[in-house]
């Protein structure tokens, strides 16, 4: 792969915007969109970052997503809200969703709101790490927008790569920032594989006989593999199962037979579901003890002695972490191969290059 | 390994319950902790179940738990309580915990319930099951009471095997029951595999080079492999790890290296946190609506097709539903080896043995 290039994460917000702009979107949401976009692509979530403008736009320009959607609680108690995105943009719907968790698990001591109609909305962690200004965890659950997973030992793709994300605030370390597909790997890794013309290793994939499929080209014969694998990828699909409930089936939002492959549809409404549930740690004991035992436990870990050729044991978003930092300092990476995609976009749209 | 042996549900509750009583728990205490240890084994959950009240009876015996326990809520606001369980058995402290959890939830919308100087409390699936009658969602988690798992690239065993449950109520059909360890397996089964005089497969355990390890009476000399293996086992300890501060740090009560391995220690109080979670399904919208729902999930995910050789597809927790079906028609079963070691405690505490 050529190196990637470098912009400034303000050039590639002003870009993004004005591209959603541009299609409709009211500049508020636009800028928020491309806010956590951008967010995304600094911490290292590529797949989620300014790569998906372009479908996101060619969704918004099909009618697919609604521009001027009236989001809005649809019921609440004291600790939880059920919110109507009333099919707009999943960013806006998930940061609204994420306020109101905050702003309740302020009272209630912890809080969960739940989205239907919404969007896809990028990466788990992004929401999940909006607890963590205030001091509080945050945990998010989705369906994903594309069926690829089977049931264990089954055939009929009916379940998503469903993640999960958990934002732990700590004292001195940097947070805790687990985000993960409960697949063993993501479907956009496989379609990096075939791009790049490389092989998949054994344990991604397997073909509907079963057999361990490598051949990234071959994909769409295959069937991603649960975390766990062939050994006990029973509990992977536990695990995405659950989420998707949570995210999905008890929102009233779709799941199973019901899922939209977004890549392939940009007009039937995904009626994505998600889920939000923010912890107050002050509920619990004094919040600057648990910092410091977070910041305890953190020195614990690092401080493991190491299987050979290790050279570093790391935190879950300790890489993102990193990432964002160099983002800050040189720029938001960007493939080549993309800025070329998004040159031709803004030619299109007739909207300034991003530079 | 020979025919277990059949006994009657409450004969083996009755027989747990009397020893409890002789080593100085009060009676009823006595009845729910042997309640809950017979459904274990009822379930199938027999690592959990009667096979623990000799290692329960030494560490009462041996001063490691309080007998007496004033299980309290030292804080809480309308959708949390932090609750501090004096030392008391971990079954105790967790139906209360479940308890308070249902009761809030059914104002609140959803609650969180949290442990601090707990114990031990049987599987997982047990608590989070509690909901189900009331119709709500459980999720329950859990520090293990002895580290075998390092962080990913490390060698030091500073997290256990943390578990997360989640109880998801159906409306036909049996309810959906996730109950799973964030290692690849249970050290429990590793110990099995010793009695039994036979290898674990690959993937299992690796020894302190990074090599897989096969054979189960080296155990000790080697790691278990977090969730996800050696390919994407940096998810499951992740999961160990949030886990672990989800139920232990975020209470006050012991991870990393304060963990007691409770096998080698019967008197060091455990300080051990759960935490316990319930949702009402009321909150996010018509819950019959939603029973239904999960209904026409299982149906499309059980009706998927299968892989060549795969007979049936399994919800999470089908295989305990059908297990405790039997057991209510044939009887709980014990292994003629545990019989020998319960009828010798039996004899020792003076009380009748289990017939």
């Amino acid at each position: 792969m050529s190196k990637p290039r470098r912009f400034a994460p303000a050039a590639v917000q002003s870009f993004i915007a004005t591209g959603f702009v541009r299609v409709g979107l009211p500049e508020d949401d636009a800028q928020i969109i491309a806010a956590l976009m951008t967010d995304a692509d600094m911490q290292g979530s590529d797949g989620h970052g300014i790569i998906r403008m372009l479908p996101y736009i060619t969704r918004i320009e099909a009618g697919g997503v609604n521009k001027r959607p009236n989001i809005r609680v649809v019921s609440e108690r004291v600790a939880t809200a059920h919110i109507d995105g009333d099919n707009g943009m999943g960013h806006l719907v998930m940061k609204r969703a994420a306020e109101i968790a905050i702003a309740k698990a302020k009272i209630a001591g912890m809080a969960w709101v739940g989205s239907v109609h919404s969007n896809h909305a990028g990466p788990a962690s992004l929401y999940a790490r909006m607890a963590l200004p205030e001091g509080m965890l945050g945990l998010y659950f989705a369906v994903g927008n594309a069926n690829h997973l089977p049931p264990w030992g089954g055939l009929d793709m009916l379940l998503s790569t469903n993640p999960i994300a958990v934002a732990i605030p700590a004292g001195e370390e940097p947070p805790i920032v687990l985000d993960m597909a409960t697949t063993v790997t993501a479907y956009g890794k496989v379609k990096a594989k075939a791009q790049r013309g490389e092989q998949m290793p054994e344990g991604w994939m397997i073909d509907r006989e079963g057999n361990p499929l490598t051949d990234p080209k071959r994909a769409a014969e295959g069937l991603l593999l649960p975390l766990g694998g062939a050994q006990a990828g029973y509990k992977g699909y536990g695990l995405a199962l659950v989420i998707g409930i949570l995210a999905g089936t008890l929102n009233g939002a779709a799941m199973g037979k019901a899922v939209i492959d977004f890549n392939a549809d940009a007009v039937t409404p995904t009626n994505t579901g998600q889920a939000m549930a923010v912890i107050d740690p002050s509920a619990f004991g004094d919040p600057q003890v648990f910092r410091d035992n977070v910041d305890t436990l953190i020195r614990e870990l690092r401080g493991s002695s190491r299987l050979p050729g290790v050279a570093r044991i790391l935190m879950p978003g300790e890489q993102s972490f990193d990432k964002r930092a160099e983002s800050l300092r040189q720029g938001v990476p960007v493939a080549p191969a993309l800025c070329t995609v998004l040159d031709a976009l803004a030619d299109r749209l007739g909207i300034p290059r991003l530079v």
